[in-house]
């Protein structure tokens, strides 16, 4: 153990942090620690017992910090493993997920004066209550023929910085004023280990309108969303972004105290859990996709060059690996539409086996096409490619014989075609899509899925090795912040080759199974282009009036 | 007691026969009894064990005479009443439910030869198994421009009678060859408790393309189809056709002992369930459809005129009440539709209450449009209007919040717009329908759906006085046939008001949730349109698809 050097990757959550060291010669993952937030996610009042409006998603950073006091030590202790061996640290968070913080870098929600205030927290990734600021954002860049809106799809996402800044300023102008900088909290978590504000590019890239060739979007553009916004990114943000890898600074003394690890140990830039999971699976070219599949999936992939993708979260280049174009697509529901119709028609046990196993082995004795079902995975809303959060889920082709197993078969079934639309899509505007890799928690569990993901797209489908793929490529990314001679590597390329990759098993797709689901896939896209694309707006006037009925 | 005139109603339904007594007088119902047929339907195979095909549905004709024979004595001793003040006997039974007999009325399958024959046993209504011969006869009667085809809505069911008789003919000549008779069970039973073959107008008119001015199909056209069909009427059936409310005979004596009847009692001329609930309910007049809501809805109304209503079951003059034009229209899917959803999505109980009580509870308190959610209620296919029974259900607007409660009640809602559809198509073609009566199991127990029912069609409901609409239908014509000099009566008209009506409680439009579900409805009119109308034919497909995998 004595020679050996680690990498330690912190990943951050939606309801849980975790550490995991890794060894950086082979990938081997020595010791893994979790911590579930104590405040998890706010979404009805903060902890004082101010209540919150619907679409609200906050966080305390305090978790944040919790997660290392109790994770760190944890696995060194667990592992033997010393301070000294531990040679570089990585961090990826959800993103966006931002707060307003002092010159120094403490949160405004940390202080008395701004507790009670909601806008003074942390806004975490599936806050959405920025809406009418993304509708006027995409709405000035249509105007403006600003070229940076076919970088994302042609959408700025509500969930995204400026949506989210603007709201503050909208909102609460005095948390606007007080807030001398908006941040990443991938940042700022990098900020506190390090005491150096620095921000990444891929945060920066994908949500914060950032290109390395042009830099951020323009002063003049902002001031025409609002004239107190125009100088945000001077004032409360950063002009210089870091490409990943980079070494933001070393550890400071008192987060050594902290986490049991060294002073000066260092530390990489911030970077976002579904971005880092692609060299942890050990990809390192164009004509792979990456799944990170779990209550939604993220679709991940690399070009040569940029293009205008329809419905693409966002191409940033160098945004993933360096060199690379970096794609991002995603379906907004998955796991967490098959975890809907567990809960909601099943009780939690069948048969003395939970619903989930019960009704994956009763699904698996069904043939393609022998339900006579289909849905549209639009449960919440359509990320990729239509990006309409005000579409609804679709069951159809029902009869009196119809059963459990057939509809749990059926959504898994539209889950696949949601993401072979995205891949056609891709290809469609030249982006290869060849094999695909999978990670998250879906694949490991299971099996249907994945063999129904091969048998709809037509693709083979390798495991990312790693269960905690996030924190490998965090740990990744530490040993590149080290670097050769820190006794790291010095490029992520190096590690990949060393310490991501794949599982032995492949699931490949079955000839006849594809050519049934070629058939459905037909019927998939007519539903898909028909409730999607304008013909028949039923499901926004029902989601109206629904909101209107509920008052 | 002893001055009292009563008539007795035999009702045969699909899984139990049912004898009620009624006081001509008041309409009082003083006793009841119902016999569960011992052998049910039969679906899968034989007694003997010689197995059934898909689709097919048959009885055992000595179940019928079982019911008489239990269940008459039962409601003579339970109320004390003497055979002598029974003054008439009608009966009412499913239909088209045929079978071939020899000439005394023996049915084949009674003969040991025949036993193990299929073809020799009684055909349920719900036999679906002659499809094939159904869309021959429909074809044919196309290019041969028949006018007696939209007297059916344009399209001949496989459910009917010759679509049946012409199944046997092809798929067991023996039979066909060997029946002397091809008879409805309602006029069977009514050939053993007289001892004299007749056939009534209803089932003739409704089943049988017969109408009182022109008579029967065309031997051309029996021809056409197969000519060993050419004199099927003459050869196995009968040309004269009794009005309903005609006495048929009288009990004969052997009948007087099974029953506990006198001997002698006049016995009205057979029916159907559906139609002789019209009076039951107390309608004799044009404007008030009658819902006959269960498993599914059929839906009567009178007109003063034969128009070719798009996709209603049947127009026939006379044969609902004499004087009028009786049209027939149905939804082939209602109370199946919620109980396949409570037994395939529930425990059979949640929180303590049947999960039908519960689920009625969650959802009456949503508001119309509250749920997010249009179903089209096509489970079971649709007969009107679209008559197509490859048409499948169809759930849209779902969301991660979506509950039982609300798909529920989406389905309820369904159902009325299916039901609001079928009203809208009769008062295109000038068939007036200003109010909604409604009978059968489903109004009694769910207040909710009855609710639903008035706001979504604009229409107050009454509700059908009787528990057993069609065995109370079935008194009064027993009570006509006996007419006034035999204590009865000598019009249905008369029987109607003294005992037939409906009970205190009505149903009232709310006007603002009127206005919601007009709403919807419009929603729901335009995928009814989309999926039902040829420009998706997806549900036709997927149960295509589905039959081929099932192999």
């Amino acid at each position: 153990m004595a020679d050996r050097k680690f990498a330690l990757g912190l990943d951050f959550g939606t309801e849980s942090g975790r550490a995991l060291l890794v060894d950086v010669a082979t990938g081997e993952e020595v010791a893994t620690e979790v911590w579930e937030y104590s405040h998890g996610v706010l979404d009805r009042s903060l902890p004082d017992g101010t209540s919150l409006p619907p679409d609200w998603a906050l966080q305390d950073p305090q978790d944040y910090i919790e997660t290392l006091r109790q994770t760190v030590p944890a696995v060194l202790g667990a592992s033997g493993v010393s301070a000294d061996s531990v040679v570089g640290v990585g961090i990826d968070f959800t993103s966006c997920t931002m707060l307003p913080t002092d010159a120094e870098g403490t949160p405004l929600c940390c202080k008395d004066e701004w507790r009670s205030n909601p806008h003074a927290w942390v806004k975490l990734w599936k806050h959405h209550a920025a809406q009418p600021e993304a509708d006027k954002i995409n709405e000035t860049a249509r105007r403006r023929g600003e070229a940076w809106l076919s970088r994302y799809g042609g959408k700025y996402s509500s969930e995204w910085f400026f949506s989210k800044v603007w709201q503050i300023l909208d909102e609460a102008p005095e948390v606007y004023e007080a807030a001398d900088r908006m941040i990443e909290a991938a940042d700022w978590i990098v900020w506190q280990l390090t005491g150096r504000e620095t921000r990444n590019l891929c945060t920066a890239g994908y949500k914060a309108i950032y290109d390395k060739r042009t830099g951020f979007v323009s002063d003049e553009f902002l001031a025409e969303l609002d004239p107190r916004l125009e100088h945000v990114i001077d004032e409360k943000m950063m002009r210089k972004v870091l490409p990943l890898g980079t070494r933001a600074g070393n550890l400071t003394p008192a987060m050594a105290e902290l986490t049991g690890l060294r002073a000066g140990t260092p530390v990489a830039v911030g970077n976002v859990d579904a971005h880092v999971s692609v060299p942890a699976a050990g990809i390192s070219d164009v004509g792979k996709m990456l799944m990170i599949m779990g209550t939604s999936i993220c679709h991940m992939v690399l070009g040569r060059d940029s293009k205008p993708v329809e419905g693409m979260c966002g191409v940033v280049e160098d945004g993933i690996l360096p060199g690379f174009f970096g794609y991002e697509a995603g379906q907004s529901g998955a796991g967490d539409i098959l975890a809907w119709f567990v809960r909601t028609w099943t009780p939690g046990e069948i048969q003395g086996r939970s619903a989930h196993e019960y009704l994956e082995k009763q699904a698996a004795r069904l043939k393609p096409g022998e339900t006579g079902l289909l849905a549209l995975d639009w449960w919440n809303g359509n990320r990729s490619i239509l990006v309409d959060t005000h579409l609804s889920g679709l069951l159809l082709g029902a009869t009196l014989d119809t059963t459990l197993a057939d509809i749990y078969r059926s959504l898994i079934e539209s889950i696949a075609f949601g993401t072979r639309m995205i891949i056609e899509n891709f290809e469609r505007y030249g982006i290869r899509v060849s094999e695909l890799y999978a990670c998250g928690g879906m694949p490991e569990r299971n099996k249907l899925l994945m063999q129904i993901f091969a048998d709809v797209t037509g693709r083979s489908i390798k495991l990312a090795r790693s269960s905690q793929t996030p924190a490998l490529g965090s740990a990744m990314f530490g040993a590149v912040a080290a670097g050769r001679r820190g006794g790291g590597y010095d490029t992520i390329y190096d590690a990949i080759a060393r310490m991501g990759g794949v599982r032995d098993v492949t699931y490949n797709p079955d000839p006849a199974n594809h050519a049934i689901y070629n058939e459905l896939f037909l019927e998939y896209a007519k539903l898909h282009d028909y409730f999607g694309r304008g013909a028949n707006d039923v499901m926004k006037r029902l989601r109206g009036l629904k909101a209107r009925q509920r008052g």
